[in-house]
């Protein structure tokens, strides 16, 4: 039996960071710009996060929240009067300070001296406190409340060291902003939010996440709860997928949002945010890409069936691509995953088998070869990206009838989302251990040398302020974080690992981007 | 008969200006934000633009063109290679410095002196440059062309006197760049762009217009041809709404795109960019727009039935709600302009009178109110934004059963969407005047001081260089511009009415914003 010769020059298990790299180049979804910290995002990328955009927004409208626009610039006023926010923030973010150019003696462009801002304006790292002077607008009475808003935007926070999708300079997300008339109804918007990214994560993304609070010290600068969504990638490592914070009424009290209550009195309001940005499109990569590349989920492939003609630039080309047309035209009436399926007959000059292996390794679901010995028999040559080797190592090709391919093309690729989740999931589940004790048995757990250390679900008795610095500082020896404690686990039975005391919850404990 | 009494406190006829402003407000579209020259887009305002976002999306996206996305920071040199390019817009940018800030002695947040950047950067004002470096990158062969790139971005251009929607500093927009191996297949696309904005401009904004080349000195900087899709609007000032320019090779020569032709040789590309902006809905408020506040054409409506039950706060109110449920569920499944009728159940707590004017103001096309009498009969009270009054000055409801109103509404959106785009047409066709031949019955034209002095099509014999300067400041002393040259205009048969000589083309001229 011969190996595999993969579509990638490096593998998973021989350089995780390297694969990524290639993954993100092969797959065409973004390169660097050569503006620091900023990528460009291609079309294929683009097109991913399009779908993100769309399903996502989807889930937002239906939950009654408003999508709206607010300033990139936020005035520096607005950070220094939220304490914590300001601490958390006001560090690495761009700072514009004049509004015009001019030229030096050598013709170098130059910024203006003469049109220096008298108040410098940053670029908004997150737009908490701007959407804060609009709600404190307004929102008058109980009645303006709840409002719920969101906006799809690109921020900035000056990052020193960047990786394309998980940590750039400029990124886009979505974020929401809503106020409430007390307590439980924001903490019901925390809640819904978070499940809402769940949601997507699992059933968009085919992403499977624990949800769980943050410990305080990973909190949102000036959160008091901030929730968070974790997915465990192929190198076992965590990545933090989406956030949800419950922010009491301390942005409500540093902006003024107060309203009338029933009973005529003035009342702060209490406010949550929640985001998720283009680092999703990192998470993707790194749950379903494979050493062919990246392993796009049907829910959000800009395409989601390519047909590849052989062409042979003769004369018998324009009867395959009519062939191949009546093809297209028959999938794209077809639903898969409550929307009609999305078709590119690729008809660009090029050899097929090389347009084959770009798709592959771009991560089409299923990829359509026509030759005119299909043609002739009535078939198509049908790959399954999630499952592209037979056991011959050869691509595993099926070969259905056209009527076949086209009737089967919902199921399958219903199918495919399906699969792609449960081997996420099955893989988290094999690289979750439960049966950590002790500081030493978690130590011993992840000096072993494995490919994917995986996570660790600890008991701990919740230590708070130093103690938990402590704690953290314990575990930062070991290259290790608190991720979260998950939503609905079972209840603690045991000792704290890091102080003996009784545990009060469950925890999980992992390295992360 | 007593007179009407309007929903806004300023009419178009007494104060255009002002008008427009309180339509902003009160339609409840967008407000100042604080953050100078930037506005907060508000979620019926946004809701607006997200309708013609996603319409003029797919028209990009049916001509093969690809969405991306590029980084919002341009490094300076980028605009120190393209000499027009830069005169054009290395003026009025807004400039980072820093990437960091600090506190001062007073805890004043500051720029760190120690965070400097060494090269600044500018807050992107188009994107021709920076797409251009990746074009040069992604185009090797003839085989890659053409190139057809769109983003959907903010852009920032610091605006000394700005107004909500036509001029603010920062807008958003998209923004198409494309490269081509020849001329011919550049200009092609440079029409094919601006035919695309003229029918989005008049099958879903039902903005008539004119589309045409401007004149050389209104290129857009490093342009070769740059055209134009100009509306007029109820004062009777031109708006340009929407451009196309053809940039010849002289971006791909500064960002070194070419292309190895099908003979082997070097070839430079050719390049297109065209974009429209947040000012389409500037342009649909002073087209459509009224002394009652604004009428938003159905196809770019959020929602485009409203139904407003009377509430009692008694034990009335569910029925009629399930009433008013069932209507909703009836509407939403109709088609109107080719989607499902977008209908909302506005059953907030509040005076059925005061909502239905809320709804007038915002202007969405047809209003449904419900009291428990209409119940009884089987009926609704529906009200079209485009005809509210009646000759006694009264709203002009129709009484239609809810079969009748169910089965009737998407007719009725479609005859909306006609009838707003007739009156605006028509307006245009009686504000246009085609009768001048010389500089003194122009000046006399524009010298009577009509409520909407509309626009003069003129003769001219077309000059260039200093003679077209003359033009322009004779023109300039009148407040007047040379809007385009009209596509699909008469042969000119007359004089220039600049200088006398045999003209060859007609123009149009007006007072713009």
């Amino acid at each position: 039996m011969s190996a595999i010769r993969h579509a990638l020059s490096v593998k998973r298990a021989d350089d995780f960071a390297q694969w990524y790299q290639e993954v993100v180049s092969a797959a065409d979804l973004a390169e660097e710009s050569g503006v620091r910290g900023c990528m460009v995002i291609k079309p294929w990328g683009w097109g991913i996060w399009e779908r993100i955009q769309k399903l996502m927004d989807a889930r937002i409208k239906a939950a009654g929240v408003q999508n709206c626009y607010f300033p990139i610039f936020i005035p520096l006023a607005n950070f220094e009067r939220e304490a914590e926010h300001v601490e958390g923030f006001a560090k690495e973010m761009a700072v514009v300070t004049h509004h015009r150019l001019i030229a030096d003696e050598h013709g170098k462009l130059v910024p203006d001296p003469e049109a220096r801002l008298e108040e410098p304006l940053v670029v908004r790292p997150t737009s908490e406190t701007i959407i804060g002077d609009a709600m404190a607008r307004w929102i008058q009475s109980w009645r303006d409340l709840p409002l719920l808003l969101n906006q799809w935007a690109n921020v900035v926070r000056w990052e020193m060291r960047t990786r394309m999708f998980l940590r750039t300079s400029e990124f886009l997300w979505q974020e929401g902003h809503t106020a409430h008339a007390d307590r439980e109804d924001a903490l019901r918007e925390t809640h819904r939010a978070l499940e809402m990214y769940r949601a997507c994560a699992e059933e968009d993304l085919a992403m499977p996440v624990i949800a769980g609070e943050k410990p305080e010290n990973e909190r949102f600068p000036g959160a008091e709860e901030t929730w968070s969504i974790e997915a465990m990638m192929q190198d076992g490592k965590a990545l933090q997928a989406g956030t949800s914070h419950y922010l009491g009424t301390s942005f409500a009290e540093a902006a003024g949002i107060q309203y009338q209550d029933r009973e005529g009195g003035q009342q702060f309001c209490h406010t949550t945010s929640w985001g998720v940005s283009t680092r999703l499109i990192g998470g993707v990569i790194m749950v379903h890409g494979d050493d062919d590349g990246l392993r796009v989920p049907p829910a959000i492939a800009p395409q989601q069936v390519v047909i590849l003609p052989m062409l042979r630039e003769d004369e018998g080309d324009a009867q395959l691509l009519e062939y191949c047309d009546e093809l297209r035209s028959g999938l794209a009436i077809q639903s898969a995953l409550g929307e009609p399926v999305r078709v590119q007959l690729d008809s660009r000059p090029g050899k097929a088998a090389a347009k084959r292996w770009d798709w592959v390794r771009k991560g089409v679901p299923v990829i359509l070869e026509v030759g005119p010995r299909d043609m002739e028999a009535g078939k198509v040559s049908l790959l399954r990206r999630d499952r592209l080797w037979n056991a011959n190592a050869k691509p595993d090709f099926a070969a259905p009838s056209l009527e076949e391919c086209v009737a089967g093309i919902g199921p399958m690729l219903d199918e495919v989302q399906q699969a792609l989740f449960d081997e996420a999931r099955e893989r988290r589940e094999a690289n979750i251990t439960r049966e950590i004790a002790t500081m030493d048995e978690l130590e011993a757990f992840y000096a072993e040398d494995r490919r994917c250390p995986g996570w660790a679900e600890v008991q701990w008795a919740k230590p708070i302020g130093s103690a938990l610095e402590a704690v953290t500082e314990q575990l930062k020896a070991l290259k290790l974080t608190i991720r979260n404690v998950p939503v609905g686990a079972q209840p603690a039975d045991g000792a704290c690992i890091f102080t003996g005391e009784p545990a009060v919850e469950r925890i999980y404990v992992a390295r992360a981007y």
